[in-house]
């Protein structure tokens, strides 16, 4: 006889690490103290208003079911932004996903087997996990490490993880949460990697236009590769548009994109309104990103500056992306950070940050690191790093030495 | 060495039963024949324009994310809707989803683990075959037939395929595809088989407000069933919101909402328009559906007495939801309906239906039925008939025995 259970991945699924300390943040504001959020990858840039605007001034009447693969207006749109940026697609080979979070579920579910295994460099965005979980298919880390600035792993550390069961390599770049801007050589390095082993190289490109100095290489120019690579995209990040849920999955591989059309046609359809958006901010000036990329690289500068000048504090300076890890001066970094919500402020103020913990899969890795989002304005962030430098000054629980 | 391959869910997935006609559609209509769709559930009701212009008077400068289970203000509200139909829960009891889509494939993620077992009322709703595979979970179907209606199967039929993999009952009421709207007697009966075995009851009540004559018993109301029902519900038909992508995940089973948002905290939250959408809709008045229900009605009534005045046709009057099946003097119901839209046409006129097979688990099922969605307003379903009419005299490939 069966019994009213939870599933084996409703058990393993781990709780957000990124959210689990928001119970000590509310502690702390309803205690009157102002939590400086840099946990988080919600920017409080403005949604492009024009296209906001295109949702306001939409005539519908019915709101119909779109396409299972978006519609093709918005796709064709979509197709001329990755065109003037190098990549060379068509509409047909993008499908619109609820989120960025859907393509990538769904390139699991089209390429993977339960029981097969993805080669992720670690740290990595948390919810790979999840979504690997539950598609039942097992992350096999590669460690990089802050010391060589997060820089992709060596060829030979990614060929001794490699067994019959190993379909892809997951890319994050530029990286989340490590803001780790992958160069041309490594790239060409991964490349030649997957077609060695014809592997699947999933590419997570969200922050593509965050990039300060450097160049970013996309999967989907990788020459020869085009058969291998499966692009995981969003505008949740590039329009500051989280909320809409709007992504996309863009490959050349028909045989791949046929099989993710049938996973949603399942789903029906990605979101409606948020369609309306995402085309619409297709057709934002070519300028557009310069100001934010401006303003995020400010915020960059603010913060590694600071942090470094801290003592005990080692902050890369990230190449992309809004985020930023440290290595501090403490024992635990999850113990700080709550305990920073929990028994510290500085003039009636504190800071909210994530334990690194939470993006590595090997257990012990990232103890004393945590992840900054700069999603702050600058003057917020210097007062969240007065908070940080007065609080290592009077954190009890140090090291014995110095990392 | 890996390979470059599809997974096997993939190669499982379905192509959309039907979707899969559309091709000759579009060639009918290039070949200038007008097509009424009689064939998917997207109703021509109007969207209720209030709710369309909360969305139009949104004054978000940033589109953030939501709470994973969605905004607080729109659960309160969506409970005081539920609360309003005799379903007795708070806001914490319901999780804002990306559709129904999303909510029936969360309660598989949570309560299933891959090889179990779930037991659905056939004909059902194709794209939970869907949901199955990506979910790894298989489906025994329990025949209902025609004959009687497609009334529930009796419990001797449920009892000889429960077995110790089974974990869930999914019922769909009132039904897609048959309109068949479960009688509080069925409701007990189902009601003391999931307790007596143990089982989850799975209710998908997408089309609760349309139902012509009889009362609809949500499966939330079975007494002492309160933590084994998980009700998947939607604001899609609703509110002919389709394209909002809009449902909620509602149970008073505390363990099974826990692990439910683990798996909607890995996709970040549901679309931000749309919540807007459906917290609005829950202001409308409370006859709101008096009108959509009535016009429902009457297409319902002018379908069924026009198929049922066919020749060799059999249409049970459904109860509820806006579909009907009929069975039809044709030997292959697949192929009349792509010869409709290949071959014939009424006055430069035809009609599409949806092939019932898509809707059967067992093989030979339904190999003489069709779904029709009156999703048209009474004039085009009394056109649509005349073609049906017309096509049935001059169809060449008729049963040797009408049945």
């Amino acid at each position: 006889m069966s019994s009213l259970s939870i599933s084996q991945r409703g058990i393993q699924m781990p709780a957000s690490p990124i959210r689990k300390l928001v119970p000590f943040a509310e502690k702390a504001k309803e205690n009157g103290i102002h939590v400086y959020h840099l946990n988080i990858g919600q920017p409080d840039i403005e949604t492009p208003p024009a296209a906001m605007d295109a949702v306001r001034h939409n005539h519908m009447r019915v709101l119909e079911y779109s396409h299972s693969a978006g519609n093709e207006s918005y796709r064709r749109k979509l197709a001329g932004y990755y065109n003037g940026i190098g990549i060379d697609v068509n509409h047909e080979e993008i499908l619109i996903t609820t989120g960025g979070s859907e393509a990538i579920f769904f390139s699991f579910l089209a390429c993977l087997n339960p029981g097969d295994e993805i080669i992720i460099p670690e740290p990595f965005y948390a919810n790979y996990n999840g979504f690997a979980i539950e598609a039942g298919v097992k992350v096999v880390p590669v460690p990089s490490s802050i010391k060589d600035g997060f820089a992709l792993p060596p060829v030979s550390d990614f060929e001794k993880l490699i067994t019959d069961k190993t379909k892809a390599i997951v890319l994050c770049n530029p990286n989340n949460p490590t803001g780790y801007l992958y160069s041309a050589d490594e790239m060409t390095t991964l490349r030649d990697i997957i077609l060695k082993y014809n592997l699947y190289l999933m590419a997570d490109e969200a922050y593509r236009e965050f990039c300060y100095g450097g160049t970013h290489i996309s999967a989907m120019t990788l020459k020869g590769a085009e058969n291998n690579v499966i692009l995981t995209d969003t505008i949740s990040k590039r329009y500051s548009a989280c909320g809409a849920r709007m992504g996309a999955l863009v490959t050349k591989n028909k045989e791949v994109m046929e099989t993710v059309l049938k996973f949603a046609q399942a789903r029906l359809s990605p979101p409606g309104f948020a369609q309306i958006l995402g085309e619409a901010a297709t057709e934002l000036p070519s300028d557009y990103f310069d100001g934010t990329r401006a303003e995020y690289k400010n915020r960059r500068d603010t913060l590694v500056g600071r942090l470094n000048a801290m003592e005990g504090v080692y902050c890369p300076n990230p190449g992309g992306a809004f985020y930023a890890m440290a290595s501090l001066p403490v024992e635990d970094a999850e113990d700080f950070c709550k305990w920073l919500l929990e028994e510290f402020s500085y003039k009636n103020q504190t800071l909210m940050m994530a334990p690194a913990p939470g993006f590595y899969a090997t257990p012990g890795l990232g103890k004393n690191e945590v992840r900054l989002a700069y999603v702050l304005n600058t003057s917020e962030i210097e007062k969240a790093m007065d908070c940080l430098q007065e609080a290592l000054k009077v954190y009890p629980k140090k090291p014995a030495k110095l990392v």
